[in-house]
């Protein structure tokens, strides 16, 4: 349905296939980009990816990859992607739902970060959250044992449904809880949303769980 | 060793046997008082008690057991108790501990209130705060299936400990998270302290986990 109003951004993904993971997907290459690095770690709605390319800058070891559903967004951080020419970074233009059964992805996965995303503040839309059940599932199919999933966001309601929802989901771990991370001095890099949040007097939220291990003793 | 120095409360309580389940504690009388009433519940740390005071006034139908090891402050909660002669009240002077291993509250308790309670910020003391292990295991052994503690607190640091020591102990369930209390329409009787700190511009996070049932289905 975008694709009416942004021809061009629709465009341009095509033209750059290597810059974009959907070139890969269903193919050897697939295996062979992965095999190419030590860890491999997602971002769930990147937005424009300056979060994920500083990561990928300053990792050269590792890839990433970065999924956003809006194509007219994704394409700002491809064409930095472009500039910088990082061969560690991968855009995925579409939905983390469509990778769900994609086998290769299974057990594949280090770090998946969730920055700033949309809280769905109504009710009957708490399923379209980005750590509802259904999400869940895909990072637990998805990450290693001991894989970790950080989350950051400036919205309350967002945060409290999502530490309940891990919490009561005894497949993983949390490992840390913060109600100001820049309080903290947790590692962190901002992301210009965050910049702007933060400087209004929004406390940004943090979260890190992880996969537990299958043989872990769990009360 | 408090003796030495508040004999006068210590009096008091000896005096006043009535008012305190210490006089009823490993007697045939503490199964008679359990009995009487409809649900059993506990203040852990219940300062000059008018939280619980307020609770038992409130609910005739229920019994309350306010804990405080300071003997010079819960024989002011215990003063009140006696001007408004409420029989669903009794104070316990003295510490949690020492009723860990009476089987008379095994899976007996409905509901444990842990009011602004010690956040006890140094590291090698974490095992000190109230939602530590060592105390969850307590609370566990207390609870009926589906009994809940409610935390209330207006520090960071005993909160983020908080959430995840409950969040990592797979026998509860985390219910409700609430960085702002006062922001939602959530029942409340404020505590003294509660009123002092929320003015100062203390948020009010609070947290209730039930024991969960063992036939439900555990992820």
């Amino acid at each position: 349905m975008r694709l009416r109003y942004k021809p061009w951004a629709n465009d341009y993904i095509k033209n750059n296939p290597k810059l974009f993971l959907n070139s890969y997907i269903n193919k050897s290459e697939l295996y062979e980009l992965f095999n190419q690095f030590d860890n491999i770690n997602i971002e769930v709605g990147c937005g424009k990816g300056q979060y994920i390319l500083e990561k990928a800058k300053n990792n050269p070891q590792n890839l990433y990859i970065a999924i956003e559903k809006f194509e007219s967004v994704i394409v700002f951080g491809a064409k930095e992607l472009e500039k910088n020419k990082l061969n560690n970074l991968k855009f995925y233009s579409g939905d983390i739902k469509e990778l769900k059964d994609n086998e290769k992805f299974t057990n594949q996965i280090n770090e998946i970060y969730i920055n700033f995303s949309d809280p769905w503040p109504k009710k009957r839309h708490k399923k379209r959250r980005l750590t509802s059940e259904f999400f869940l599932n895909i990072y637990y199919n998805f990450l290693k044992e001991n894989g970790e999933v950080i989350q950051k966001t400036d919205n309350d309601n967002l945060f409290e449904y999502s530490v309940k929802e891990v919490a009561n989901d005894c497949r993983f771990n949390i490992e840390k809880i913060l109600l100001d991370l820049h309080e903290s001095d947790t590692e962190n890099i901002k992301t210009e949303y965050e910049k702007k949040f933060s400087s209004l007097g929004f406390k940004i939220k943090y979260m890190k769980f992880i996969k537990r291990s299958k043989n872990e003793n769990r009360n």
